[in-house]
């Protein structure tokens, strides 16, 4: 139980994949660092049958939210040296997956969905992935072209891909 | 444990709130439906002081993704009636807080960081949310601007607020 300056209380939740994300990743080394950095790689979303009725007028969207479990990322790090920097940045102002809780987030593109498997395109998640969540991709909620970046600022991810950096057992 | 049809096992996975957020929505009636529906709604995350070093660089980014779980939402619904509609859509195709798993997602404008604190704008959730995680909101990665939104497409957001529906105790 952690315990807030305010005060509240927290248990640990647990929570259950609902699917698994197939991949041609197998390992970090070698996949893209961020959707956008991949155009062509292509995945399937597999959904754990008994939720196929959620998926009911997901194909009218271009995009989906993916939230899922980094679950072969390595242990915690707060201070990272990210891929695309030469300095060390606190965890949270990163993509990195050592990140507490190990939750990954990308914005992948639908293509098809047909029974409980999805079609989709600019995946930067390995294999077997386990699925957390799907959301509709909206651009009124979720686009803000112009946000200031931070150090991210300016840098190139077109053709970044990944190292064993973050794997675990390197 | 779950299995796919691939043959991939799923153990649940326990996941512990990295610290609260705290905002003026006590109840779900009344409360922005997104982040983008109310531009003035300020918040604070209060981030567990040993994860301190983790937002070293946060400041310079305009929006950060916020991931929290939706502890106040009632039991999971597969089909729900959404508060911008006037028919049943399946879960995943919406933002709606009753989906498997209960992750809510917002990108909100960080206004300032001070040791464990950061001062947020756009605030959707509410007060005492316990928070998974913190991202940087990249538009490189983040922002696409013309993703068709299926049913979601046209509809306007700017004045809508949520209702009981789909909290807990209705």
């Amino acid at each position: 139980m952690r315990k807030t300056e305010t005060g509240l209380r927290f248990a640990s939740s647990t929570i259950a994949p609902i699917g698994v994300i197939h991949t041609p990743f197998k390992h970090a080394k070698g996949t893209p660092i961020q959707t956008t950095a991949c155009q062509n790689a292509k995945g399937i979303v597999e959904l754990l049958p008994e939720f196929i009725r959620g998926l009911r007028d997901i194909e009218g969207f271009e995009r989906i939210w993916l939230i899922y479990l980094l679950d072969r990322a390595s242990a915690v790090q707060l201070v990272v040296r990210p891929y695309m920097d030469e300095m060390d940045r606190g965890v949270f102002a990163t993509r990195s997956p050592v990140r507490p809780n190990h939750i990954g987030l990308s914005a992948v593109r639908l293509l098809s969905a047909e029974d409980n498997r999805l079609l989709i395109a600019d995946v930067d998640m390995l294999d077997g992935t386990p699925l957390l969540d799907i959301k509709p991709y909206v651009p009124a909620f979720d686009s803000f072209e112009h946000a200031r970046a931070g150090w991210l600022a300016g840098k190139s991810v077109a053709e970044l891909v990944a190292d064993e950096r973050f794997e675990r057992g390197h």
